[in-house]
């Protein structure tokens, strides 16, 4: 496939026709052809006005059409083949065994969420039965189920350029639930996303679908994004990101004449707590663990770990020396866009004006563009609780490492932390019964508590959660992973005394699609 | 329990410390003792420190304490007798035969959010087994089920005294899910409050409960509840009411620094559409349906119908004859607050300097201080399509009447209605068949869909939907009657790997109190 520097708009493909950009090597620095152009605002409302014109008739296709077009776009991900991990690697300098990776894992979502919607059961079908007889007035006979909410914005995220970026997460779970969707394509990224956005478009041509059920545009600055999640068509918002892009989506997503809800995913530290047995027999693998962890992507993950604490004992100057050891001696590594370099740079020079001391690695391992230096840094228990600064998220490979005085300090510490999509926990033997109070407080603030592991890889099943109290996302109701990541895009509707002929199929008396069903509030 | 004027503040009661106001009797216009005061800045700031404090306490209660709870306050509201019914029907001017129905259902409310959480699967348990055979890594073990938010703000509203208000609703669904709960009592019925607010607080002191698990306090105007929901320890906000108290609310939860959910219910026009073979057949039942629909209580219901279209022909002018025959032979009936009059009369205003007519009852047929007279309104539907205030909603008794000139234009009325509560459809033989559009839009734009019936009369059971697109609610993923509504309060928490014994008990293997859970994505 030639890259054409293409939107996907309308069901064809279209230049933009505003401000050019390119991508970036982040290795070399060098621009990638082709250009691409912005969409203007002309393109982002007709990307709005059609996703709304298509919303009713692909809500209504049936569960079985959806189911399809995921399954084609998953075989049109593996057509693919090469070129498209070559055009990752090129543009974010992920390697190629992660491109493949990825690739498979967005392949799974989408063939997930087509399993799931052919089962059906996701809709949570209630049927309370009427009775005439009831006085002083009849009981209705009420059907209630989950039906689309409508156009979805989804935002392409940097550092999965598959996953969740033009067919990943978002885009799978809003087009199974039977909402349209607009993307708008990562800028670090842009040559990715038109191979993937290509065979979307193809797909839904494919099937005779809407030409509204997709698009996909570009844009390098915030203009392109901000109309969209203006525009009266789209229903609700998507987004894998940083704090300050997802709060400024979700304000304006707020402000707007008929409010939408946005979901964003916003990372968070992770707080990794290593508990005193834990701490004394194998501070060294859990550091080691720690720092594999953080290094992974060059940090570049949400659940990246990014706070280590613990309590000073046996195990504690271990524990410091050996992540010291792996942060330092590990290399430079390139992120996917300069943007990101220069964020971590700035966060680093933000918390050096703290107490607190930083360890990294030579400078001048990599000779990328982008290339980030794995960081430890280190702060006191009452530094951390005086300043909000070092409890929140630096994005990239750095870690900061809390040794608390007593365990008194660290429940000080684990109760002021923000929200975040995960928190993990080392302990052996006795250790988890004897702190309940501060494995309360790191489960409250979390979306994922881990035992013993690392915060980094994320299941794609139903029992996932990735989600969290604020700043982690903008509404920890949901999950932006995982099969029940649909009920973002769904709401309840109910329909009373209806014409029995006329109801959807999921509420007839008869259940030819056998779900799983509540009736008079028990399973049928 | 002769009335304080109190507060139910840290497990005790204490009058308010700001400014003072009273009830008012509806009919008479008098001031009702005692003196309330509004609460102050110190006192809401309590309220919300103490509800913070509890939330950990009050979320790792059993399911059958909180149980417990819920059914003592539904005997706590019986053993009030008489003495509640009279104070309602005082600050009201609601029947008494209202005010009994209404306490009936609050106490079914109560008792239905214990069997809820008695039985338990509410929480969605999910269960993902691992595979520490599994390569590359192995699959960790993920455990999933709702957890409470957090502490719940939750506004009574003026037209329900008792089922949305104090012990209501918002207030039984929030402490079924584990959250403590902050009301803002409304300042329309602060006696019929307090002696609800006082059986509420008995009962949390009788079982021992945290102190912070309840408050509730006082207040006229805006201040109190503004500073509530700008609490830090508020987690999420219940609001009944009108379109500007709601949105207000909404506004300033997510102008937060950390944004919180807020499920505003803000009533909707209703719309009833009758479809031509129904208008010929029985023009006249289905006016006298409407008119005693929008009657009840004054026109304060939230699903009060309050637009009404047809397409002209045989049956209009029944319709329309009986209808304004109805509504003007209806006397005018007070409401419960004269900023309700006020509102009515000032929406009125509003429509007349529009090409509406209007017919309403001869004024004076009730002397009472907040009395509205019930009014017809008539509007082309040009002018409809015209003018956005012609489809918003008019809160009391007053119905517009839209005669559409064909099927069409009938179409277009209904593509460009804003989000209900509820849409009425009335058909004989094939008029659903033949206006598959019309329905479909109806269905859109609203959360419950009835056929041949009337939008008041909200039956609280599992399959209820009482929500719907903006302006009907903040939030139309969610429903504010019935059992699902307690999933407003409630998000997602995962455990991975974590140590069999330490799990909730809702998530062990063994599985000890029977729940419905997923297991490897299938019903265990």
């Amino acid at each position: 496939m030639v890259l054409q520097g293409s939107h996907c708009l309308g069901g064809g493909l279209e230049g933009g026709k505003g401000e050019p950009f390119t991508a970036f090597d982040p290795i070399s620095g060098q621009a990638l052809p082709p250009t691409y152009h912005d969409a203007d605002a002309g393109q982002v409302d007709r990307a709005g006005e059609l996703a709304a014109a298509a919303a009713a008739a692909f809500a209504a296709t049936a569960p079985s059409q959806r189911a399809a077009l995921l399954r084609i776009i998953a075989e049109g991900l593996e057509a693919l083949g090469d070129e498209l991990n070559r055009r990752i690697t090129q543009e974010t300098a992920l390697p190629a065994a992660r491109a493949t990776a990825e690739r498979g894992r967005t392949m799974l979502q989408l063939r997930q969420f087509a399993d799931l919607i052919e089962d059906g059961s996701w809709v949570d079908a209630r049927i309370d039965r009427g009775d005439p007889q009831r006085t002083p007035l009849p009981r209705p006979d009420l059907r209630r189920m989950l039906v689309p909410l409508g156009p979805v914005a989804v935002f392409g995220a940097s550092n999965f350029p598959l996953a969740y970026s033009v067919a990943g997460g978002d885009t799978a779970s809003a087009l199974a639930a039977g909402c349209p969707v607009v993307v708008k394509a990562h800028p670090a990224h842009p040559g990715t996303s038109e191979l993937v956005g290509r065979v979307v478009a193809t797909a839904v041509q494919r099937l005779g679908l809407p030409a509204g059920t997709f698009a996909m545009l570009h844009g390098r600055g915030n203009a392109v994004g901000e109309r969209l999640v203006a525009h009266p068509g789209i229903a609700a918002v998507g987004f894998t990101g940083s704090h300050n892009g997802g709060r400024a989506l979700f304000d304006l997503a707020a402000r707007r004449p008929s409010p939408i809800p946005v979901f964003a995913e916003m990372g968070s530290t992770n707080p990794v707590l290593v508990l005193p047995r834990a701490l004394a027999a194998r501070a060294a693998s859990i550091a080691a663990k720690v720092a594999e962890s953080s290094l992974l992507a060059a940090g570049q993950f949400c659940t990246s770990p990014g706070l280590l604490l613990c309590i000073d004992g046996p195990g504690a100057d271990l524990l410091r020396q050996e992540l010291a050891a792996r942060l330092t001696a590990a290399c430079a590594a390139p992120t996917v866009h300069g943007s990101i370099r220069a964020g971590f740079e700035r966060a680093l020079a933000e918390v050096a004006t703290l107490p607190v001391t930083a360890a990294s690695a030579a400078a001048g391992t990599s000779t990328a563009a982008t290339a980030v230096c794995p960081t430890l840094l280190q702060t006191a228990a009452r530094s951390l609780l005086l300043h909000p600064r070092l409890r929140t998220e630096i994005y990239g490979p750095a870690v900061m490492l809390v040794v608390c005085r007593d365990a008194a300090e660290l429940l000080q510490v684990a109760s002021v932390l923000p929200g975040n999509l995960t928190a993990t926990v080392h302990g052996d033997g006795d250790d988890f019964v004897l702190h309940p109070a501060v494995l309360d407080a790191l489960r409250r603030c979390c979306g994922r508590l881990i035992a013993n592991g690392v915060p980094t890889g994320v299941e794609v099943t139903p029992a996932m959660v990735h989600g969290g109290p604020y700043p982690a996302s903008t509404d920890a109701r949901f999950s932006a992973v995982g099969t029940t990541s649909i009920q973002r895009w769904a709401r309840p509707a109910c329909w009373q005394d209806w014409p029995a002929e006329l109801l959807p199929v999921e509420l007839r008396d008869d259940n030819p699609r056998r779900l799983r069903r509540l009736v008079d509030g028990r399973p049928e």
